[in-house]
């Protein structure tokens, strides 16, 4: 595995670009990490003895990107310990998940997932014998050992990541209890909520009206129809960012942000609550609601996430069996240009509106997001998401997006993971990414050295803050 | 000429690259040919005797991504020995249309044909002289004299080249004689037919009913509804299945794969029997039987692929006077990810099913190809298809698909051609892009050069063998 | 800036390639400039006296790739001196116009506009401060110098440019009075008209009725109903041509070419007349009107260009404020496969037709274009189009078109700018993309030096003046 772990790694091999690619490199490599949007449980820094657990916790059981390639070579859920809806009986030997995974660990070349691992596994952990079936158990060996250690709990590798501000995402319904104990206990480490609210926004969620009912209760309004609807989510708004939040993140399955008359609007949300939804009144409040969402930007100035496209629970049988985002939704070509137009056509030049746009339909890139974002003051393009969180996936997002929106007109990074331990490795790669892209910029005189390490520094640092108002 | 046949040639010319392509290369070169999916006629392996006929004959005449090339720049498809609908009169000097084609060989500059046929005429026939129309006489002469000899005969040929298995493509309706005949000369080459029942499942192909007609003729069942349609196609697909089959194969204008009810699918199948269909009834039909085809691949174990998203025969003019297949079928914008949901939810989870999807719609690699072969047990992703069976069309597939689904859901190389000469040198042309693109990730440090060679094995020979079941 | 200008600049960095592609640049970089489309004024250029302006003139105030980059970062249009449509106040002051630009020129790291911008001041200007905030003054002082003198003017870059032709874009209702002075003035520059009906054909653009009454007067058509449009029309082309245009040009924002019965367009073009159009006319009538265009080119041999996909003015306070052509254009996905079908098959086999395409939807190169292109005898395809008339843009193209369709059935480059002191870098990217990516091939093995040689003439001259019927 040593050979993997280059200092030249996922550096293109032609000696010139190599070159400036490790001096860009260099520059930025230390720099702290600024994680402005992620899903990692609040839980394990709220609690200073929190535990990453074995290593089949850390690495495999809730880890979609890992199990859904399992899946997909005949393995089942359940002997790799995914937990069942209905409480069904799962692989329960950690060791034997871990076993599994290492037999298949050839499943994951060329991906970043394997990337990912290989990085952790030699960088964090310093071990550094190769995942295979063979190693599997003294692997397992090694790695417990070490995740028992206190240097292993989150908080101090929060610290020894240099983590400098780390953002979660929870539910508008959620009472951000782990939020205030990491508050209450002084530490030091920076970490803010994410109002996520599309499971009261988006009403063919399962459980919405059991959402409305929390959502009553913890915004202390009572909601029964669309204005006290309304209010609540103001107030949850309110709350989020007294408790630190800056920003906000919304899903929809396409984009559509056509408003509709009060009175409409109201008409539906009262039809759902009575369980009488028509057909199209999900999305049509979606897309209601995704421009409602804008004005409240607008107004109390968090900064608002778009991540739409995706087909969620493709895979009945995974969903009714093991429930939501288990590796099962599969993107959609999207229509930004139409689609975003009402919004913007009323926030778009709104200095107060800050919309971060993420795509999983590379082929806007260039034909969409990179124009609008290349002109609209109110927009920022989110770096590659989810699949296209990959080396490829970043040379492609520069090569479409940057000759026409600049880079200034992104958002940096993010690493948007569940997987804290995989943090500093998801920042690398895109730290590598980057170094590697501008010194092809440099070695072809497109743009001068100097320029290139003060880009280097905005793509991997400065950007994420403004983009997010964290400084 | 010579220097294109470098054997370099399709490597990056970044010393390092290159030399860990060239050893890449080197470990595959030699492997036997695997192609389980290709359209060269069985006649030529039935009869020893068979020749290949004049060079216009084997490089011209059946070759659309030739005359199709060569009609774009205003040559009449007549002047090429092109055979009208008709019977009407048509260039027969074999020679003059020889001579056509050098004359304008230029066109092929940078084209995948370029490639193929230089490597051709300089790998097989030891001519290395370049196409130029002056060389245009003096090359028919020499290729001539070689096609004359017996080891140009097609199995001398098939033998040189390696070939463990040739799949063909058969029609529903094609009785197999040529298999039959082969299998009977106890000639040792394996040729094996494929399943593919467009012109019967497809009610708008031209002489549907004449089709429907065979199938009874042939499968023993009189067809006269669905049920008994239903029962004709299980009956061939075992007759092919004992002949050898170990596929089918499907095309179809979009992905739908909605099913009727039974009751439904009859009264269609009767409207068209009638020769009464309605304007919807052929698209809903097709999506209806590619859910059939995928549940009777589950039953009987033969490996589904299928090929969609072309408008065929967008050329009236060219079809009306030469019909189908004369490089006028064009392709659409698809979308897998909801047309393929239905199929997908009842037999996707299911072991026995194997579907292999290609596309012309590049789109979809990255965005919904990719992430439904990395979750769905029962998918595996075909080559880069017709237009793309090319260095850049690999290059974009590898690139693509690889970090979201892994080698390991991909189905290898197979040919796809009704060019039997052609079939070595588009196999090299996988192979150095392969080795090219494995090299790329050693050099950049990305999988080790041990695992490297294994891919590269299984992306040569492997993965095919597996994934059609040909092991 | 120096190292920005470096002779090998835009050339992959490793060795082998560069040498080649400095030697295929070498055998084109002086050919003179062949220009089929753009929008210069013809103003500029019929009267010997006129000049460029201020260094914001030139350089910031009509170009929308500049100042929708700094609109989009917070700048108000009106500081960068944009002329508003209700004639309101905005900056005069042209030093702090430019002021403002060099503050921000950062913002065009990576982009063509950075490297044309930069290219000009240098080897135009022979400037070679960066451009900064702290060198603006400096920097308007140098440029203000040279542009008032003699070899500034535009006929005399012109002749220092070495434009063989250059076509300007007019509206079916120009008199071409500046094009009347220009062949009247006894010079030897060659500069055509284009047709371009869009304001006219297309029912919904602002000022319809004026533009037909417009068109009655300079055709000497009283246009009252679809025979006198028609006829009308007709006449123009007419006159257009024995003023010399080759070409005409066509917008759309969907590609759709269905053909009405006279009667139906006659109907719908009087209810425009009346002001009475419903919401599906214009669209339909446009989708008839291209059908119709290509039939008139069919006859009268002008050259088609059709450049579809832009949903024009998406940001209507832009648009109410400061009217259109403002940056604020957004592509669109395009559907050429159906959309050109009932136009290809009428006129797509037809020789006297030449139908050029341009696209914004990159996804169509590969999927559509090229394909259709390496078929219909009437098609070529244009050079990458606005956004992508960039570095990486063309080296998509290249990579998507040409192993398709080949090199001949592109139409070569051309700059389509405004900007007329940009032509000379906008060729020479062009130039120097040809020759890297020809270098690709050649040391790749997969054309040789000498075709590359010939490939590189036809990129960069010969296609566009062929592809164009200038010869």
């Amino acid at each position: 595995m040593a050979e993997l772990l280059s200092p030249d790694r996922y550096f293109d091999p032609e000696p010139t670009q190599r070159a400036l690619a490790r001096e860009m490199y260099a520059g930025v490599a230390n720099l702290p990490l600024v994680c402005p949007h992620g899903h990692v449980e609040p839980r394990l820094l709220a609690d200073e003895q929190a535990t990453l657990g074995t290593p089949a916790d850390l690495l495999i059981i809730p880890d979609h990107y890992v199990f859904r390639m399992l899946y997909s070579q005949g393995m089942a859920m359940e002997d790799l310990g995914v937990p069942r809806a209905d409480g069904g009986q799962v692989e329960r030997d950690h060791r034997k998940i871990w076993q599994r995974f290492c037999d298949h660990f050839y499943l994951f070349r060329g991906t970043p997932t394997g990337i990912w691992i290989t990085d952790e596994l030699a960088t964090l952990f310093d071990i550094h014998l190769p995942v295979t079936g063979a190693n599997a158990q003294p692997l397992y060996d090694q790695l417990a050992e070490k995740l028992a250690m206190p240097e292993f709990r989150p908080r101090r590798l929060f610290e020894r990541f240099k983590v400098e501000v780390l953002c979660t995402t929870d539910a508008a319904t959620d009472p951000l209890l782990h939020h205030q104990a990491l508050r209450a206990s002084g530490w030091a480490g920076k970490v803010l909520p994410t109002f996520r609210p599309d499971a009261v926004v988006n009403l063919d969620t399962a459980g919405w009206r059991e959402n409305i009912s929390a959502l009553s209760t913890l915004s202390g309004v009572d909601v029964h129809n669309y204005a006290t609807f309304t209010q609540a989510l103001e107030e949850r708004r309110a709350f989020f960012k007294q408790m630190g939040a800056v920003a906000t993140d919304h899903a929809a399955q396409m984009v559509a942000t056509l408003p509709l008359s009060t009175h409409e609007a109201d008409v539906i949300f009262q039809r759902a609550l009575r369980g009488e939804s028509l057909p199209t009144d999900a999305a049509n409040f979606t897309s209601h609601m995704l421009f409602e969402m804008a004005r409240m930007s607008t107004e109390d100035g968090l900064v608002m996430q778009l991540h739409p496209g995706s087909l969620r629970n493709h895979n009945e049988l995974i969903f009714d069996r093991f429930g939501r985002d288990k590796g099962a939704d599969i993107p959609l070509a999207v229509d930004y240009t139409r689609g975003l137009r009402p919004l913007l056509n009323v926030y778009g030049n709104d200095p107060r509106l800050r919309l971060i746009l993420f795509t999983l339909d590379e082929t806007t890139y260039g034909r969409e997001l990179a124009p609008l974002a290349g002109h609209y003051p109110a927009l920022r393009l989110g770096p590659p998401w989810w699949f296209y969180d990959s080396l490829n996936g970043m040379q492609r997002y520069f090569d479409q997006v940057v000759e026409t929106a600049g880079i200034y007109n992104t958002a940096g990074f993010n690493d948007d993971t569940r997987a804290f331990l995989s943090i500093p490795a998801r920042h690398d790669v895109w730290r590598r990414a980057s170094a590697n892209w501008l010194a092809g910029l440099v070695a072809r005189h497109i743009v001068s050295l100097t320029d290139a390490r003060e880009m280097a520094y905005e793509m991997t640092y400065g950007l994420a803050k403004r983009a997010y108002r964290l400084e």
